[in-house]
């Protein structure tokens, strides 16, 4: 008699977390405060993954004095801090300044209670992000945790349909986001434009899309507050509480690329048509 | 004094319409009757663009002697007749069962009063249309048109992200998607997922994505009638009359891919990331 097929992974369920954090800025302390503060409340409700917005250590509209004055390595100290406040299985991933003692990125980190596991350089700057950082030259991430593969983009690297669908290519699971997305007009009814790329995104590929927006009107500007939840199914999940808590649970399916009897939306691509 | 700038193309509005007609399973001449009726209906309205569905022809649920027997070739004297129904700047574009002698392929037309433009045959095969059809080997086309430059894929060609891209790097202004879509559960208040995905592939590549589905239960199986013309912008235009038919003004303005001051979003893409 064969032995049982252990090929097939089994589904995996993981507890999930955005926070829509109102980072203040330039007061680098003040934020650090409300990040531990939204770490502290995810690792007591039993959360797995919490995704925090982009650049939640800084703020956005910044001068190039206060850019850098909020900008860490990514071998900071703070990250160790961080990684202690965590659960075995739990992982963060957070937007912050980075500085190489040079340039400035706007930057990404993925934590786990073994300190930092991969820090990422956003890779496609959004208008006058151009002034203060230094675009990354490394592909986005898919960072081996203990929830699975996890992807990293960060806010307009969703745009490019190529992004989502590269990780996912590299075995990518769940892809986290964290965002700071103006504000920007929409037909009544419609998702942010920004949360239609994410659904599509995952829909295609078959993953999950984790995008955590910010909130706070900060210096006249306002944003989206379009922190997402999606599934590999593509579809919106739970339901952001009056603290901009959003929080779900997100299955990851061990056969979730096949579509149908016969359609798989992987193994039905056609690259040599791609060109 | 300089002379004014003349690089800038002047924006382009075309009008545009969907039929979504509801074919009668292998009966080939009531479809071509139905469409023919489309047709003149869409010249008498001064419609430019009009899109008919897939497999308008013949149907979709075929046996293989049903195909075979509304099978055309790609210069059927039946696509001139269509041809000559046109006024000069109109274009159709309507899919057909294709025979090249001796396999079946599932393939879309564009027409003009000049006659067939272009015949794609599609390349990603839904389901058992793998039992009927070969998929095609050529790329999709971006076919110039008296309307600009115009891409098509057919139905789930539209699901993988690189076909609509692809066909915008390539100069698309305007994707027309014959679609055949089968009704399929999906949240309330939610678009249908294709439609998700070609408002994302729209705004992605500031390209107009233009889907006719069709209607009409056919041996049991109900449709989405996810009908929808997307603009450049990635919203949807225009509202569905009690005929099925969807119109709207399209407009390809020449700056479309700029975004914002500083941000465009086809320059802005790195593809050396994305490998």
């Amino acid at each position: 008699m064969d032995a049982p097929n252990t090929h097939v992974a089994a589904d995996r369920t993981t507890r999930v977390r955005c926070h829509e954090l109102a980072p203040i800025a330039g007061d680098f302390l003040a934020n650090v405060a409300i990040i531990e503060a939204a770490i502290l409340d995810a690792q007591h409700s039993g959360v797995q993954l919490l995704v925090l917005p982009e650049l939640a250590t800084s703020g956005y509209y910044l001068t190039a004095d206060e850019a850098r004055a909020c900008a860490i390595s990514a071998d900071a100290a703070l990250f160790n801090r961080w990684a202690r406040m965590l659960s075995p299985d739990a992982v963060i991933v957070v937007g912050f300044v980075e500085t190489d003692g040079t340039a400035l990125y706007n930057s990404v980190a993925v934590l786990t209670e073994a300190g930092p596991l991969a820090v990422y350089r956003k890779t496609h700057l959004w208008d006058s992000e151009v002034d203060l950082f230094l675009a990354g030259t490394d592909p986005a991430p898919v960072v081996d945790t203990p929830l699975g593969k996890l992807g990293i983009l960060i806010c307009y690297d969703l745009e490019f349909p190529e992004m989502p669908r590269n990780l996912a290519l590299r075995g990518a699971e769940i892809i986290a986001v964290p965002t700071n997305w103006p504000l920007v007009p929409r037909p009544n009814g419609e998702h942010p434009p920004e949360v239609v790329q994410a659904m599509a995104a995952a829909r295609a590929s078959s993953v999950a899309i984790i995008c955590c927006d910010r909130s706070g009107v900060e210096r006249g500007n306002e944003w989206t507050q379009g922190t997402a939840i999606v599934g590999p199914d593509g579809w919106r999940r739970g339901l952001k509480d009056e603290n901009g808590v959003l929080e779900s649970s997100v299955t990851i399916g061990a056969r979730r690329t096949q579509i149908g009897p016969r359609n798989n939306v992987m193994t039905d691509r056609r690259p040599e048509l791609y060109f």
